[in-house]
């Protein structure tokens, strides 16, 4: 194999593959990337087990085939290269020479012959939105996955597509974070949990385009994105989604309009008072003059108050985990934020008019 | 205790007086930062018992008095405060409340007597150099101390201040780095080991400023710095420093001028073929057409070439550790270097014209 490529352009392709590279394994085939240039274009293909990568970069093929070189090697290589034409030269005995201006790198590849390559899938089931769309469902709700050892089913987000309506759903047993997004087009009503792991690269790769589209397949138990020139598989997760039908439909007793920075800031503060473990609420004191914000931490006590812009309904004293309401906080982009409470053992909902956002977030118990 | 200072003017203070707060320790009185405004002014000051800081900072007293606090603690809640007058009020049990517009700290203060204050030092040996100078002199000698278990004399940078000079001079038994300064004043001669700790900390605490001086004191084997309103103490370390005389007088055969970032570039891309702990040598092949650059590491192997502007004398072929070249070329400021070699089993100098600086490393052996 003999391929010649720009290293801005094979950099930016050895970015997106390395995303599939497990950070350890015992089958060395798995830390490499695959370079095949037998068809027609250059590709760059990754694959986990998990997660598997395919991506077309520009270049010319002077001579076609295939190597295997170690990701990390190549990619530290290709970086430090000069803004050039890089050629790489494969040897008959997968010997791999990368030639940039007078720098000549000597490198052991490998046969591609145990890489497994993306299967082919049925293109039946799909739906179809944009990069910048599918990027911001997953940056808004992925910090609200569960971590450590939990049901399966929480480590990975619902996709529920129902009448071309997407709702995609993050919850870890105390929270839930659900978007919701026409598709722009689809195949039918589905429903699949994607990993949390996978979405966290996904979001890595995806540009934030709002013209460029992705076409996301569903078969055998797997999901396929396809975007630009890049298709990325994964694995689903087995099982059936949490129901969240019944905390969807709770009345709401009190409604609160105020701005998202100044209230971000004052929890932000408060939780200075806590350690990590500490399971001290932030408690909220609502009445129609405002919100009265106290917290007693293990490092101290914080009192504080915030104007609201609006308060309907009865007063309300409710007690929070910082860190939820933060977690919500920082993905929301609207300026002000609206949340609903019923009282102080259920949760509160912060959510969008027109729903295309919903934080819910259950209250710490305290004596008040 | 009850002072009122501005936010930003607060967080300053604290952010030179915490660089002497330990990162873990049982005695808790070094963990906290001391208010001081029993005098005239506000003085925030901290304690290692290798190091201690005293800083003045602008603020108002409303009512004398001396507090400790808490570190980190403090240094969290001030920096999220908004950007407005603080007030800090101390109790007659030192419980202590921050106010800063609507919110409210109350935080366990503690009493200081058992603080260790800065001694009252001689004034009788010191010089003056600008806090630019200083910090450039730390900032291109500092990476060459040794780490790890090490004569005691090494994890120091000897000052040495003979007839206005000052010498700076790091090593670590494998290569020396010397920087050479005018000083602007002094009492005398002198010669003193500074700990590699102390000096990286002044670095983070110094300005650049060439207009604004430091003052250096050395008595009853500390050294104090005083600069701007800061007070910065150190232990020196004992014994007597490596003598390098005869290393700097040594004849060198060959003289290369050449480009530094294009040969640290080369260096850089070199050594993404050795892993880490690889003994592996970057050789040179030094001949009147350039220098032919080699890497035999585990991970593959680079040749490389680069031009140089001049060369004098014989030609030389010689190996490196690459990360003690690519220290020395990192820290340089000059475009074009100057390297001296005498043969494969002597040290490279690269040095000023003027001696301002010189960065003399050890060759590793290898079979060409």
């Amino acid at each position: 194999m003999i391929i010649e490529c720009e290293q801005k352009e094979l950099m930016r392709g050895i970015n997106i593959a390395i995303k599939a590279i497990p950070p350890r394994t015992t089958m060395s085939i798995l830390e490499c990337i695959v370079l095949d240039a037998s068809g027609d274009v250059i590709r760059l293909l990754s694959n986990d087990l998990n997660m598997a990568i395919d991506t077309v970069i520009d270049g010319t093929i002077v001579e076609p085939g295939t190597v295997a070189l170690d990701a990390r090697i190549l990619s530290d290589v290709i970086r430090k290269l000069p803004d050039n034409l890089v050629k790489i030269n494969v040897f008959e005995n997968y010997a791999t020479q990368i030639t940039c201006e007078r720098a000549k790198f000597n490198l052991m590849g490998r046969v591609t012959d145990d890489f497994s390559y993306l299967p082919k899938y049925s293109k039946e089931q799909y739906f179809d939105l944009s990069e910048f769309a599918l990027h911001d469902m997953i940056r808004q709700t992925i910090a609200f996955l569960a971590e450590g050892d939990i049901h399966p089913v929480m480590t990975g987000e619902c996709f529920h597509l129902q009448d071309g309506t997407l709702r995609v759903v993050a919850l870890d047993g105390h929270r839930i974070a659900i978007r919701e997004q026409q598709v722009d087009a689809c195949s039918g009503d589905m429903e699949i949990i994607i990993p949390g792991k996978t979405l966290n690269e996904i979001v890595r790769i995806l540009g934030d385009d709002a013209e460029r589209m992705v076409r996301v397949y569903i078969d055998d138990n797997s999901v396929f994105f396809e975007f630009e020139r890049t298709k990325v598989m994964s694995r689903l997760v087995d099982g059936k989604f949490v129901n969240i039908a019944y905390i969807l439909e709770s009345q709401t007793e009190t409604k609160v309009v105020l701005g998202k920075r100044e209230f971000y800031d004052c929890i932000d503060r408060a939780s200075m008072m806590i350690k990590e473990g500490d399971k001290k609420p932030i408690i909220f004191d609502i009445t129609d003059e405002g919100i009265e914000i106290s917290i007693q931490g293990m490092l101290g006590s914080m009192d504080d108050f915030i104007e609201v812009d609006e308060k309907e309904g009865m007063d309300q004293k409710i007690g929070f985990n910082p860190k939820f309401l933060m977690d919500a906080l920082r993905v929301v982009d609207d300026e002000k934020i609206t949340a609903y409470f019923i009282n102080h053992r259920s949760p509160v909902y912060i959510r969008a008019d027109d729903l295309s956002y919903q934080y819910i977030i259950l209250p710490v118990n305290f004596v008040s």
